[in-house]
């Protein structure tokens, strides 16, 4: 099968690989039809991570069941399912939350290496059972694949950010995950929300979706326009130390600080007393997947959650090296690649 | 009138100082029964905040009011009072809360340059009517001092760990407010309590107290109890990068570290990846004081809740300077130095 | 000055009386500027509570200040404010929660009896700092009108039926009450909202605003969408044996009733057994005014929240009759009427 | 097998039938070592139920698991076992809560027609997966036997009336439910728990474990202690008219009445508008036992949870009309009765 591979920093190609196997009995093998490029993924890309050998690459995944173990009960083949970019054993205590970072093993991510990766013709998924669900009546592909990780993802960021009922939130970084957290953070009862960003087009899909917009960093903005309080939540979507110190400094005392950003492998260096003094909540967050779909499936049905447009770019997989060139460049027309094996 | 004031490290020296006048019209002056000589004092002691010029030491305050000013309301000259170590201006949204972390003007605590300090014979008190309770019924004078600083500390350090019912929590440090937090998670539900500390009469104090006493660092053992999975919430009652770096090993993935050892001026190097990997929240708390009395008074006065025995030394006023080095040795058999003006 | 006033069931008119004088050194006269005809009017209307004498009517006020007591801080003479229809002593440790109903005197509603009529020339308001509000920027006199009452009503009625995000409420009645909270239930993460009632007119704007319309009694409707499961929340805003037992057979096992329609003196027959084994929660609510208005009057100012068309009828004071007669008819065209005095 | 049955008021005895056969392939079958007598059995016994042929009794047991059904995963035959006495499907999405109260077949419980009785030598018990844990290391029987129901309902009690930390609580009935109630309730953060029963030896027991015992009804001598305020919480562990009457005229504005104790088949005549005017909350509640038993386990295994001493007569299984007219007498030195196959 194709699988795109990544060999060194900006170096992403399309190999041929090996059709996956069965995990185990409580596995399935998934057709792979449509794929994202997600922002984690541009840390390989961009060589923050190092690799010591070439890696799948891919975690977002929606397609059809072509294979099942004999242990799988809630999905058949010929199913049109989506894969939670996160996983768990399925059987563990933690599991049983529904948030595979809390699984006795340690959450593992597709593509990353430990998983195949999704941005592939065929996608291998162990305990299928936990792992993936049927796309539910009315839920488009867009949809569906922003469910395995980026909706999911901004979801649990503003769950995680303790939004009062009426309360001002920021939004650190207009990617995929940050305008996804934007609408999320309406829709759990904000009243006011800055977006930051450093790109005009991104923030003015943000003002569209009844955000306000404000530079970064966004300190300034967010405290002017709050008599200098500060906002009750912040949502840092970007995972850098800017963005972090930019969040801790926008927040009100006794405020959280909520970070789905992924950071490099660098300890950030925290103002802990300054913390301490402002009471200061500070969550990092890997997306609860599995937790979030009954919530977020309920309100994209009711069309009370309106994610369109995130997808900017659709590519076929044979064209990978574009896709991430053009998520790369972050640009302001171009928030997220979809591709489709 | 005298006032206990530090010069450099390990100098301490009681003082001759004008009396204080009132602050204000909310103000009020009180006569100091009783002070405690608290850990974060010792920050000053230990030389890691550096000083301009002689400070005024001391924010933890018993006493008796001697004048009022003429706005104030719930209290009258000669009643009994407890001063909140913590202050806020009493009138804005942040203190409505009963947390002065969220004052507009910010926390100010008394004893650290822009307050009086509260080991002295008198203490000037701005707006009391938010600052001050008439020691209530039934509350001893060790209690009355306590509920100033280290057991509304240990009682929100508590309160900010997310402990479950039945949970299983580690309580790193037991100086004075590690050994309240100890009391204050069983109070809210904890099944189990990990006390950490290298200091063998602390370990034995926590053990007589109902806890699981282990060394330090504590990670080790949390993990060896709890099948390598963590404990669910770790209190961070020493504030050091050794501590917290501690802390944030022995908790579970998706637990809570809630912090209120106070830190020193360096930032800690948060690993900020790992954290998010495993969903971490970590809280950093200067107590909201006056919140926690209605709370703290209740149980304290059916019984519930007993806290005896952290005072472990007495001393006159004149006598800071052994007192000092009584707490800075930080032994075994002393938890806490009581001076009495 | 002129006050609306009831003789019995169906006999409103427009009294003259004296001015009313400061109930005490904390208390203000407001010149009435918009009052509004509620549904709990009518239960005098409609001849459901004895009357042993004439009552002033009305609970809802905005208005400008005509006096101030000595004691009063937060308005001054020509300030426009809105008044909680429910009164507290603004004293107690209940009042400091913002909630009129913990008042250790018990809540007190203007215009039955107690407490001067709202449709009136002037309304003498007692604890004034606790009872008013200036009117903020931003807020239309509609708005604040349903800040005093109905749309705090809906808000608490929502907030206290424990709506999970992307769960299912169902609002019975929609009234000016019942289409509040539906928009309420919306704003606290809410995916789909059934609003029942008998009158089209009504259910046509419930339909416009996002509901999903359904007769009355709502109970089969809600089953059958739901696969017969029931809805996870259940809001009562009509207050009848009838409202309340079509709310009980809605809700789900393990759902909360939340009651904001007001009942006659006529206990109701609660099947207890059945609620046991379907472990119900019932919440009634006597709205906690003033503590809403935080949340509330941020929503209605960032534009997220849009009641904007729930008054249907403004008439001059003296047309009171005519409100009146308007008001009970419930008919669909007509949701709230305003006087203006 | 033998098994207790009734077949009228008052007329209980031991039985021959047939063993009972698996009710599935996820089905088990457990001798039964121990089963208690509960208070919800007395319905039968005081012919509050009608009855339409001889009922098989009990629905609390442990025992010994001799066959299981080929899809059961989590225990094996050998296994001591304790039992919910509230039965759900195991499969549902509300029984995914751990609350077969949310079962999508609404709960069965065992022992009142439906399901077989725990009283018997045998036990066939469905969804085994669900609805039975192996004893855990460190537990009783006496303690195994309250986890199937009555310490799950004390503590699902306390769960749901809304106990603030320091708060004060009011135990209504003092058998078994309201004693583990009662020692639940502290457990939870009460500072205060008034224990109302009119027998004295009940009362007794009570103030042993550290509640203030009061005489029945409760509400004068709570509104005394409080000030005319009333209790935070209400637990009603009776289940009758009078007994709810008396919680709901205990429980101060704003406050919880949590209802546990089953009621006859009649409505209880609420005071609907009086509960609106003070905005209480009224919660029923059967028991989601399965839930419960991670934390109560936590809690007795770690000794901070005591509930010995509840059993206060064995008998063997043979012996039961003896143990049912012990039971059935509620005097004060017999509490709860457990009959042994």
């Amino acid at each position: 099968m194709r699988a795109v591979v990544i060999d060194g920093p900006g170096s992403v190609r399309v190999d041929t690989r090996p059709d996956p196997a069965l995990t185990g009995p409580d596995g399935i093998i998934v057709a792979v039809g449509a794929a994202g490029i997600c922002g984690s993924d541009l840390h390989f890309y961009d060589g923050e991570y190092p690799l010591a050998a070439p890696v799948a690459l891919g975690h977002e995944a929606v397609g059809t069941v072509v294979e099942t173990g004999p242990q799988v009960r809630t999905v058949a083949v010929g199913d049109q399912v989506m894969v939670s970019s996160v996983a768990g054993c399925g059987g563990c205590e933690g599991c049983a939350t529904g948030d595979p970072a809390r699984c006795r093993l340690g959450p593992q991510v597709f593509g990353s290496g430990a998983l195949g990766g999704a941005q592939a013709d065929l996608l291998a998924v162990p305990a299928a059972d936990f792992q993936v669900l049927k796309v539910p009546d009315g839920i488009t592909t867009e949809q569906a694949l922003l469910l395995t990780d980026n909706l999911a993802t901004g979801w649990a960021a503003a769950r995680r950010a303790d939004i009062p009922f009426g309360g001002t939130v920021a939004v650190i970084g207009l990617g995929a995950v940050g305008l996804c957290a934007l609408r999320c953070a309406f829709l759990q009862g904000a009243a006011t929300v800055f977006a930051a960003d450093r790109v005009d087009g991104r923030l003015g899909r943000a003002a569209a979706w009844g955000a306000t917009p404000v530079g970064s960093p966004a300190v300034e903005a967010v405290l002017a326009a709050t008599g200098g309080r500060g906002a009750d939540s912040v949502i840092d979507a970007v995972g850098t130390d800017a963005s972090l110190t930019d969040a801790l400094s926008a927040v009100r005392p006794g405020g959280t600080v909520s970070v789905v950003g992924v950071h490099d492998l660098q300890p950030f260096p925290l103002p802990a007393l300054a913390c301490l003094l402002r009471s200061i909540t500070l969550r990092l967050t890997i997306a609860p997947v599995q937790r979030t779909w009954p919530e977020l499936i309920a309100l994209l049905q009711s069309g009370r959650l309106d994610v369109d447009g995130i997808f900017t770019t659709t590519l076929p997989l044979d064209e990978a090296a574009q896709g991430y060139a053009i998520a790369g460049s972050r640009s302001g027309d171009n928030v997220k690649v979809m591709l489709r094996p």
